[in-house]
This record gives C-alpha cells, sequence and structure tokens, in this order.
C-alpha cells in the first residue's frame, strides 16, 4: 500500500511537471503546428468534443475584469496578481471582447459587487468571503470595484446585475440576459479561476448552456488553485480551449458565415 | 523568470508530497493528539474558523450514496472506486449518518437519476455528462440508482427530489426542504468530491447556509480531482474537517445539550 | 368620492358580468367565426401579439395532471372538481397532448408530489399549504398522486422531477430538461389555475422561454381564483389562447412545415 | 345549468360588492373594534393562522418603491396611479418603514431596473413587458428608476441589487441578503399588487420563508388586478394583514421583547 502510494504520488509528481510547463508556459516549450494552440487535457479519461460555433446563439462571458483583481494595486492583487501577469489575462480578455466586436456576438460581463452594507451586516462568511471581506474587495463605487481600464464596456458588452456570491446565475441575471440574446452556449472565463469562473461553469450548464471555457486567460491564488479549476473545467465544460484557439475557431466561423 | 517557475514548480511538488502523505494516508503517519484528528489545510492563506454546532440547525448532507458511485460493480466502480476503498468512504458516511441519529439530527439524502428518456434524448452532454451516459449512470428503477446497502433510508433520513444536473439545489428540492427542518448548517460530503459535493457547496453558500465540508468521506476519479475537490472546499466552506473530528464535536454538542 | 368609488365598483360588476359570460361558457353565446375560438382578453390596456410557431423549439407544459385534481374523488375534488367538469379540462388535456403526439412536440408533465415526512416535518405552511395538508394531496405511491388514466405519460411524454412548491423550475428539473430538448416555446396549461400553473408561468418568465397559456384547460378552486388566474395570465403570458386555436394554429405550423 | 350559473354570477357581484366595501374603501364604513384593523378574507374556505412576531428574524419588504410606479408623473402612473393614491400607497409604505426602525428590524428594497440596452435588444416581451417597454418604466439613472422622495433608502434599509423580471429571487441577491440577516420571516408589500408582489411573494414561498403579505399597502393596474393580487395572496401568504393591523403587532412584539 505504502509503495503504491509513494509510487502514485511520483506519478503525479511527474503528470504536474509536465502539465505545470505545458499549461502555464506561454514559450518556453516548442510544440508542433497541429497543437500549439489547442488545451492539453491533464486527464486522458476524459471525453473529448468540439462544438460547431453558431454565431448566432454564442456570446463570449467572463466574470470580475474588475481593478480589484486584474490591476496592480487592486485589493486582490497579492493573492492572485502574479497569476494575472503571468498568464497575461488582462491581454488575453482584450483580445477576446476584441474578437467578439469582430465576428459580431456579444460580450457579458458578471461582475463582482458588495455594498458597505454588506461589509458591515453579513454574518455568514465562509473561506473565500473572509477573503473578500479582509481585504475589503468590489466595494460599491470605488476603484477596485470598478473594471480594468483596457476592458471598460462598449456598445458590445452586456453588464450583468452585479453577483454577491460567486455566480450571476444566483444573485443576478444572467439566465435571463442570456435567453433574452438568443444565447445557448457560452465562451466563459475570467477571474478568479476555480472561484468565480467556475461557479458561473457550473450553473450554465445546469441551465443547459453548451459550455466552452478558456482555460488560459484566467488566475487564480496559486498554482494549485489554478490546477483545481483546470481539473474541475475538464469535466464541467464540453470543451476546454486556449485563448489562441477560440480566436481562430471565431475567425472561421465569421468567415463561413459570410 | 524561468528559475522562479523552476523554484514554484519545485514548492509545489514538495508541498503536494506533504499534502498527500497527510491528506490521502490513514494510518501511516503520527500526529501528536490534538492535530491528530483534524483537516490540514493545504493552502497557508486560508483563513480559519470553528463553528459552534446548534444541534437544532445542522443537518447531514450526503450526495450520491448510490450503488453506481460506492458499491463494487456499479457503472461508476471504475473510475472512483479505487478512491472510495482507500477513502473508507462508506464506512465513513455509515459512521456520520449513525452519529445524526445518536445526536438527533437529520439527514438529508441527494440522489442522482436520470430516466431512460434523458438517456436517449438530451442533446447537451458536458465533459461529465458525456461521462455518466458512456457507462449509463443512475438509471431510474435500477440497482445501480438504488442505495447503497448500507445507507439505505431510515427514519431519520430524509430523501430529497433526485438530482439530474450536479446539485439539488438547481433541479431538486433541497432549499426549500432545508428551510422546512429549519437547517442552517449542513455537514456535507459524499460522491464525488469534485463534481456533485462540490455543486452542492458552492450552491448551499449562495443560498446563505453555514457550511462544513467532511473531507475524508469523499472520493473522486483519481488523485487530482480528489485534489482538486480539496483545494476549493478551503475556499467554499465554512470549515474543512475530517470524519473523526466532526463525530466528535456532534457528541460534544449534544452533550452540552442535555 | 363615494359615487365615483359605486360607479366603479358598478362598471366592475357589469365587466365581471360580461366577462363570465364569454369566459367562463363554453355554449350559451354566439360569436362570429373569426373570434370563437380565440380567448377574450379582460383588460383592454394589454398588448397583444401573435407569437409564430416553430415546432421545433415548442412544447406542451402541463401541470399536475393526477388524480387528486382532475379525477372525481381526489383528495381536492371537492374544492376544484366543479371547475374541472365546467371547464373540460380532461378532454382539453387530452385534446392538448394529442395534438402535440401528431405535430411532433414533445409533452412535458410537471407533477406534485409529498412525501409523508413531509407531511410529519413540514413547519412553514401557508394557505395553500395547508389546504394541501389537511386534505392529505399527492402523497407519493398513492392513487391521487397518479396520473388521471386518461393522460397516463406515453413515448411522447417527458416527466419532471415532481415539484414541491408550487413551481418546478424551483423543486425540479424543469428548466433543464426544457433547454436540453431545444425547447424555448411553452405552451402551458393545466392544474391549478392560479396556483401551479401560474407559477410555473411567473417563473418561465423569468428563465427567458416565450410563454402561451391556455385560459380554457385549467381550473380553481371557486370562480374568483380562476378570474385571477385570467387576469394575471394576460400580464404573464406572451399570449393567452384557448384550447381550440392552439390546436388550430399547431396543425397550421405542421402542415406549413411539411 | 344556465340557471345555476346565473346565480352563482350573482353570488359573485354581491360577494364583489361586499368586498369592494370591506377591501378597497378606508373611511367610508363602520366596523366594530375587533375587526376594524384586520384584513377581511374573501374566499371562506382559506384556512387561517396568526404567526408569532419574532423580530430577530423578521423583516419588511419592499418591492419597486420607486417614482415610476408611485409619483405622479412616473411612467406607470397612468396605469397605477389611482390606485396608489386611493391605496395610500405611499404613506403606508413609510409608516410601514418607519415602525421597521422603531421596532428595529431591517428593510429591504427590491428595485426594478431596465438599462438601455435592455430596451433596444431584448427580444422576448411578455404582456407586462410591452407594457414597461412601451411607457418606459425604470430605466437605469433615471428619475424615474429612483426611489420615491419620502422613500430614499436610510441606514435602515438593504437595497438589494435590482431585479428585471418579476421578482428579485430569481434576478438579484435576495435569498443570499435574507439569509444573511437571519431573516426567515418576511412582510411583504409594495407595487405592483398582482405583479412584482406576487413574483416577490412566491418565490419567497418557495425558498421556505414564512410570508406575511400587507394587502393595503400596494395597488395594481385597474380592480381586477387588484383583487386578482387579493385573491391569490390568500392562498400564497401564510398571512395576509393590513397596514394598522401589522404595525400594532409589531410595536407589540417590540414591548414583550423588552
Amino acid at each position: 500500500m505504502k509503495n503504491t502510494k509513494a509510487l502514485s504520488i511520483l506519478i503525479t509528481i511527474l503528470a504536474t511537471c509536465l502539465n505545470h510547463s505545458i499549461a502555464l508556459s506561454d514559450s518556453d516549450h516548442k510544440h508542433n503546428a497541429t497543437t500549439v494552440t489547442g488545451y492539453v487535457y491533464q486527464q486522458e479519461f476524459m471525453p473529448r468534443q468540439t462544438l460547431e460555433i453558431d454565431l448566432n446563439k454564442t456570446a463570449i462571458f467572463i466574470t470580475d475584469p474588475q481593478n480589484d483583481f486584474i490591476s496592480e494595486g487592486g485589493a486582490g492583487w497579492s493573492l492572485v496578481g502574479e497569476g494575472v501577469v503571468a498568464g497575461k489575462v488582462v491581454e488575453r480578455l482584450v483580445q477576446l471582447r476584441n474578437t467578439a466586436r469582430t465576428v459580431g456576438i456579444p460580450v457579458f460581463y458578471s461582475t463582482h459587487m458588495y455594498t458597505k452594507k454588506d461589509y458591515d451586516n453579513w454574518t455568514s462568511l465562509n473561506g473565500i468571503d473572509k477573503i473578500m471581506f479582509e481585504n475589503k474587495l468590489f466595494i460599491q463605487g470605488t476603484w477596485g470595484h470598478d473594471f480594468h481600464p483596457d476592458l471598460k464596456p462598449d456598445g458590445n458588452t452586456i453588464v450583468l446585475n452585479p453577483h454577491k456570491g460567486l455566480s450571476n446565475f444566483w444573485t443576478g441575471d444572467a439566465a435571463l440576459q442570456l435567453r433574452q440574446y438568443g444565447v445557448t452556449t457560452l465562451i466563459m472565463t475570467g477571474m478568479v479561476a476555480n472561484m468565480c469562473v467556475e461557479s458561473h461553469a457550473r450553473d450554465a450548464i445546469e441551465n443547459g448552456f453548451d459550455l466552452i471555457i478558456v482555460a488560459d486567460a484566467t488566475a487564480a491564488a496559486g498554482a494549485d488553485a489554478l490546477k483545481a479549476a483546470h481539473i474541475n473545467y475538464e469535466f464541467l465544460a464540453h470543451e476546454v480551449v486556449t485563448t489562441d484557439e477560440i480566436i481562430k475557431r471565431l475567425h472561421k466561423a465569421k468567415a463561413e458565415k459570410n
């Protein structure tokens, strides 16, 4: 039993190394042309599929593109800033929203928001709540709650009612808005990988949406948390993709539509 | 940058090793008396708290205690069976439900169920759906859908409407039932760690429940998936505990109540 | 003020008389050919629209087609039986489900169900709950909980997880199932008009479904309750229709599809 | 059959007259001391109960206290203004919120809000949506969307995320916020009687809240719509009360608490 476990741990370590080199680095490695832009699944047993993109029913869905998470100096920067920089999160979110405009699909923003009253009065705080509350993230009307300057909403952005827990499907208007726009497929990413992105992902599938998660336009509080998200995305999503890959497919869908 | 990353990976590996030895083994190591039964957090930055147990408002909440996941020969056994055995999942679930009866708190069962019609007609299948559908899990009326023989409902069990996605809060009656019983604190565990347990956990906090997750009475499809669950539980729960620890606290609460 | 109010009451009475003669009677009055099958709106200020029926995205949705409501001898018969007979509810529901099969659209059943444990333990009972509980309606496994013999599920019926409150969208799997079948338009009716039908209607629009309510295939506990439902349907639905009218339109849609 | 129906209609008319004189008038009639402040049920078969008020778990919940509904000149005034004046809605809402402050319970505001983008892009509009959109109600940032001047939030008010459909439980944070404040009993009223108040009421009971509806601090688009709300409240609420009655009971609860 001990030996099996030791072996299992060694394999895990090896897998972790390999995965890290693949999933986290942008430039340190070489892939051949066919796989360079694709997400490499970490769990061999996961079924794979490639959704056909119908631009009339597809939207980009970005969680928490706000200063407290993705701008230096934000109240959550000490926790997730390193990952935001390493993962080029802002650059990739900008690429995704620009692509959306080019190919003619909407972008939904689900933002995190607390009032001062929430901070004064909430009584039931779990782990992530405590982190949020101790660091005073996302207070209504503050700079930290505002959008990253490169990601201000434009004419192509639908800003949802803010969410308070981890998912807009519970405390905002995500489900209704998406249906009003005729959206059935979500290309989801944003911040934080294993918290709000993942909770939105779980609720999207409970509501019958087809779900594509962009695994490299997100970050988390540490490598473990990011890996937890990636592992779970493979179960939750119809497809896990990279930014490069989905952008190519969106352009292809646009070209075929014309 | 490369060196930093290499160092970071090494630290992760080291941490992983330590965590594995602590979190996964039951008997191979020695702790001193005060920590032996407690869950060891893997993320140093997580705040900790200890909820006071009010037996009048607390329930055990178990997801998917059904043959397809936790009985040898179940349709999901090849994926999660090893973890179920290693984690002594059945034994611990039995301990928890027995303790519930002893201390006088209810046990809620959230079961997974599909009809044959679902199998024939559903059109939007994500990763976990595909695994479920390929292996034909939890078909209404089958042995696989039935409860594990050691965990049949008794007079102290409330069997919720079955769930179809990953969480009863979306496709069953969990929220209403729990409120009807005056429950505000959930002691949650069951199967599978990073799927149904975690989705129920996320929805419990969206609905304002205090949440204690029992980390060692669950299992998953592989070490990565189990670790993903543990990492996320630390964010999602008010407390992560072990079976031994929570049983002691429940007995203590009972003793103090009398 | 008094005079105005008196006048207002007289107008209401007059309007009520007219409405009753139109909405409640089946055969006592004469309409010209163009309006005979249509629902007559009781509120002049309501906007009207006629949805185009896309058979690929449309379903019949029937609430509580169970003995306790629509079979003589059911536990709720003393309350709603007179309305069920007067409104020919069973006959019309049978017509609707037969039409669904003919034109090739699915029928969803949302059933009401309580367990004996619910009856023994629920603590928060509102008005309708008290009526249900005092009359012991819809107990799992009883004849009253079973389907009306003329409305047993067939190969074209999707039986949803049962609901416990008034709407399957809260305690069942309605939203997910409908999306899995690609349904975006609901033709809704069943029992009871101002309770479960209306609650399902309200939740359908919160989830972005297009909603057609069949006003004359339902009944309620008294004329006031039925009228309340009709008044509210005019606000809630995209269209309020009669059984005859919607059946004609479904056949027309089928003919045009071929 | 015809005679029975005629008789039934006459009885309904008579009942309607009586109900109107009781439910709608404030001063034109005399009651004896015991009933003067209480709501008179219109449906004899409804069970009655009187909840014990626990001030630690009770809140006032007001829907849509905004200019477009309750201020002269609001975009919805032509539809509901007469009812707002006749029912003294603003005065009663002010009384209720003042009482809340005096007895030390919180007031929750659930507001209605649309963005200009919603107005430009929503595709699925039911009856009430069409009325809202044609009259351009509740546009974010406008006077019409703002609170009535006598009902501006104060230190005792929790302003929820805005709702878009008819109920905050679907598109806002009502459920989570109420649980964070430890609220289990809602004293609900506001605007419009048969739309947002009633939808919030339905969702409150789906979530297991005890529900008291204040029937005379609300109004609707016409007498039929108001009566529809009252009829349905009797089913949905644990208790239907008047403003005077609940204020007395809140003061009594406060006195007994001290």
